[in-house]
């Protein structure tokens, strides 16, 4: 009888994580390989979940990512993740990924979005409580 | 007024990428970080796109990817992808990803399933056809 | 006979480097390797140089880095980084490392700061000039 | 007074370790470092053990190996392993390097092959005896 | 009323860490990323540390670092580590940073030198004396 | 009618690599992967090969290696190379392979040593004479 749903903290506005590609993360193609991309986004949604509850979590999905625009070395890549939802035991996260490049003019590159599913999970590796403190909104 | 359906080659029965989980892949949380997993499905896919058909390829899009099973050191890990469809520029390439665990007694295990998405690119890096050779049917 | 010093952009207040630290990033004692985050002031120098001026740089010296504490693994690094004078062909970045760590309850820690002198340079790997647009002020 | 030869499993006629090479394989000459495809023989003969007898297992010895072809970036790394003698302690593994080129016409190149030594140890790292289950013959 | 000064060990006059730049150390500009070159300097002051005293260590500072000369691709790198200062629980030690060049001629730049200082620690993670045999200076 | 064999430079009697094992080298097993060890001899014939005629190399064969001892996260690594012989286009280099160990009391353990050819390749890929200064003897 109880909504599991809780209020997530606000978006800080800031990139969760943010990285310059460098050539190691290139492809046989010479850009920068999509699976470098789609770790960070990984990456991007755990430091959110992390921030609305500092627990341990699991990736059990991710939904589907386009990209839209190639990434480059030398790129600045920015990826801003924010919860929209926070279940009993899952928490999902909707991930931007933005790409700076300076090569002048220097633009600003919308390469692609994501939702991230990630459930915590205790000592056991079992799915477990997500409470989040009832000030939350007041947070960073 | 044409139809850019080609019959992709069947399939080789063999994993496309195969690699043992390493301590290097592991996240924060000591289990195989998901990000691996999502640049290997990416791997998968371009060597698949390659045996079609021996062109330059990017990815544009990876379906929801939902983690069954968690993967951990030492797992060898295989990804098995097989193009369904393929277009007039783009390839749809389907990737079942297996652990295979070795502590006794040794067990394998569905980690996900993956559909990506690729185009052709040429040496402009635009959107070129596809051609597949009309023996494609006899291929390894 | 002319002030070579221009103004720098201000600061965006954001982190120019935001990262996870993971298990491949410990050194032999199992914590954070120092030279993990000697490696992120500098990139978080260069973004902060490219969005001063787009040019190419190299790094030419890192003032004294004083680690007042240790990183660990799970740790997310940010790195704010903001020129504090522009010459005629170098840059002097400050940056400011810290290191946010969820075990509960949350906290921040000032690791370390550090002085970047950068030197733009040209086709001919030879220091050129740095030149910032007028209005430089009002920019992103 | 007993022979401690065992009957390895078949072949299964599968690449054990199978990878794109990557621009970061790449050595100052630029075409893919010797030492990278030394460590891929070593993952292939460590998976083919474990496929025998799921045990710990350390690298004893590599017999020669003799480069025939270049590898290069872009190229898909195949390595067949197979057991070619089980004694009491200690396993022998051939292993088969294969390069696929994708450069049309697509081809397939013999880099190189190899006879790893493994020995079994236990949880005091010292060598143990190797269990091969009877039906191991009709293993998968 | 103790001096905690002790004499260190004699230089050995060999390098504490000699590696090749590989293309994965480049940055995106196709130089040898300077984060690369500090993380070589608090490896070699590491290795002298545990040379002058087998205890664990931890990074507290690096004097300004001055890169005199870019490296590439192909050079080798020569670290050569000296204590120049125990005192009761930190050590003060000298790094000089050479790159070998191949290209006809041959040729040896001196790239940097910088001043790291290590700090003992215990099981505990707090710092702890740094005891010298007595015969330190007659050793390797 | 010519006898191809040059006399080699004379050993410098220093480690030709020096690294130090850090937890991103271990396998699934938690010691250091022989892969990396591997990796490193190929890296020390390099140098040893250009020291004694700065050409392109590309590595032909590795004789039998046999690993004595194992190595552990923390070991120093020191690969001592030398050419043996030098023919037209190929030369021979013996690498040993040490490994200190600092845990108290510090020891030395000879871990293994390895024969490894190389050729001496021209811009064209193909093999090339190996010019030798006839003053090599006296070289560093």
């Amino acid at each position: 009888m109880t909504d599991h749903k809780k209020t997530p903290r606000p978006p800080r506005n800031e990139p969760d994580i943010r990285v310059v590609m460098m050539p190691r993360d290139t492809n046989a193609e010479g850009s920068i390989f999509g699976g470098v991309i789609l770790s960070y986004i990984d990456q991007a949604a755990y430091v959110e979940a992390k921030r609305q509850a500092p627990l341990r979590y699991v990736t059990v999905s991710m939904k589907e990512v386009v990209f839209r625009e190639p990434v480059h070395v030398g790129d600045v890549l920015s990826l801003y993740a924010q919860a929209t939802r926070i279940g009993r035991t899952s928490m999902t996260i909707s991930v931007q990924v933005m790409a700076e490049r300076f090569a002048p003019p220097p633009s600003t590159a919308r390469v692609t979005e994501a939702e991230v599913v990630m459930v915590a999970i205790g000592d056991d590796c079992q799915p477990r409580e997500i409470e989040i403190e009832s000030s939350g909104g007041s947070a960073s």
